[in-house]
């Protein structure tokens, strides 16, 4: 596992959490981008998805779509406009990049707290960005704005705390995931857990259940494209050569350009995220359901975005989600991404994204 | 694994396979109910599904449907009617039911096949059928039917041997496995093969990789069922306390019964089919391509019917299939089952199958 903190972080003596529990101290690492303003009026929380960071821009590579995570959206005069607001990312409550979590020293052993973390809700997750934010004075948001998990997040800050958010951002996310959502993100975390290099949850930082982390990714990968995406893409084309692992092959291993992406996909995460903190978010996620009531208390002028082909959170549930929010008297409008990339089409479809989010910050 | 060996076998002395492999001896496991007329001319073949067997009809328990795969639709008066067809169904080459399978003893050393043995190919399963049906003197079929893999195979009977079909019934199934859906087979073999017991396929009968296979049905029975069908039946509901395995939650095990269906299913896989088998088998799917040009060579009367809300095969390529077949001057019907049970619905929907398959057989 690669590790990677925030350019800055603060520490919380104590967090309680939804279930109960006190985590304490909390670090949450964040970057932040532009000028907080002297009236502290001009706040805008990124909120990142499952196995983001809070490196949203990258300073030193502001033209690479795949330095930061929203990189084309953030900077001066780009739509989350760092000439006029001051954008901050932190790394979630529970995530490996920084913030407290799994992977983080227990404070009685120093020992990593493993599973021995409480559960972490999404909720627990604003609560922690509320309280990072109050360390820097801000109360009020400009605007709170996330796709996936970070489009979960958007909505409960929206919900837990209509007074304080202006605008909310919700993309590819919905109150309540899928059955079939729900089910696949669980044959993940089995995949995860049936690795007898799991041990439990006390494998060694170094030595992780890394092929079952590698599967659950490519599961996750596969709810994050579409099937007319990867038909594009791929069809049933085989592996050219130099991809293919022909020693795997009498074995029944990869043996397409589909198969070996998603490999790659897999074994590339495994690289750079921790198993027992893909439970734990992935648990998050699924954990997440706003109710009807709750969602009626949303007084942020929301803009909910669903994607064209997205299967996890597919856009029909983005728009009932939209009505909602008006029926209830709310002001929220719905808006489209048509793309064949699926769920992963608020990481791509930069112009459709720029087109959509500028006018509505700007209304 | 429970062995399950049809009520009758032949034994046919070599078969050499599409990939250029000799199996002998190849003994086939079959059912056969009803009688075969003098001229040999009303036999009916049933093809079965990826980890099914030759049982279709339950004799001493001809009105349930579970006793036998078809069950509802095999036996006098029934669409596949005994008192009129010879109807006869063989568990496949390479399958773990009686037949000669990766399972079976080699020749050389009495020691299972395992990975010694080759691949198998859905043109081979059409092969070994054949080679069986001479055994019984029976050249020419009156109709051939299956879905999902035996769809299949009904689907490379007519066009391997054109002069020999009257009449086939395609049932979800076309001409190649969408690339989504070839990315679950091989996440689904992953899992098998990542199971620390699989031991590179060397696993003792009784010891196999449980863990990896039940993933892999797990999985598998996603793509059988749909979305709407999981949201009707289990939404995001936690599973009952009988149901939900307590243990497990604080490791993150099955929370909600849509989980505990899943794992329920994959254990109860594990318990009654074998893993290697179930790599080879699933591989043989997912190989399987009808090119334009062979498909173009069908003259059987087809009936290609696909499922509303299939997933594997989804129900505009079946009806592609038809298209395609007419097209080039066969003949061709589409029909469509109505059913929030994707891809399982052909061995669900008896009501509809009774109604398009009655009349297509009569016709």
């Amino acid at each position: 596992m690669q590790t990677y903190s925030g350019k800055r972080s603060s520490s919380l003596p104590a967090l309680t959490l939804d279930d109960g529990a006190t985590v304490a101290p909390v670090t949450l690492a964040y970057e932040a981008w532009g000028q907080l303003s002297p009236e502290r009026d001009n706040v805008i929380l990124l909120c990142h998805a499952l196995t983001g960071d809070a490196h949203a821009r990258d300073e030193s590579r502001p033209d690479d779509p795949r330095a930061g995570w929203w990189n084309p959206l953030v900077g001066p005069g780009r739509v989350f406009d760092t000439d006029r607001y001051y954008v901050i990312c932190s790394n979630v409550l529970g995530s490996c990049y920084g913030s407290t979590g799994p992977t983080s020293p227990h404070p009685q052993d120093c020992q990593p707290y493993r599973l021995r973390f409480p559960l972490v809700s999404v909720g627990d997750m604003v609560h922690a960005q509320r309280a990072l934010l109050a360390t820097l004075g801000v109360t009020r948001l400009k605007a709170v704005a996330g796709g996936s998990l970070g489009g979960l997040q958007s909505l409960e800050w929206a919900l837990a705390n209509p007074a304080l958010v202006e605008r909310a951002i919700i993309i590819g996310a919905a109150p309540q995931l899928s059955a079939q959502g729900l089910a696949i993100d669980d044959i993940a975390r089995q995949a995860i857990m049936a690795d007898a290099r799991w041990r439990g949850g006390e494998y060694p930082p170094d030595d992780g259940p890394d092929a079952g982390l590698a599967l659950a990714r490519m599961l996750a990968m596969l709810t994050y494209t579409s099937a007319e995406g990867l038909e594009q893409r791929f069809g049933g084309r085989l592996a050219s050569p130099t991809n293919a692992n022909a020693d795997h092959w009498p074995t029944f291993g990869p043996r397409l350009d589909v198969e070996t992406y998603l490999h790659h996909q897999g074994e590339k995460l495994a690289r750079r995220f921790d198993a027992n903190t893909y439970l734990y978010l992935s648990s998050a996620m699924d954990r997440y359901v706003a109710s009807p009531a709750a969602v009626a208390r949303i007084q942020a002028r929301t803009l909910a975005v669903g994607m064209s082909s997205d299967w996890l959170y597919p856009a029909t549930q983005v728009k009932a989600l939209a009505l909602a929010i008006s029926d209830a008297g709310g002001h929220a409008r719905y808006a489209e991404i048509v793309s064949p990339d699926g769920h992963d089409a608020f990481l791509k479809e930069w112009d459709q994204l720029d087109a959509l989010l500028r006018p509505f910050l700007d209304d």
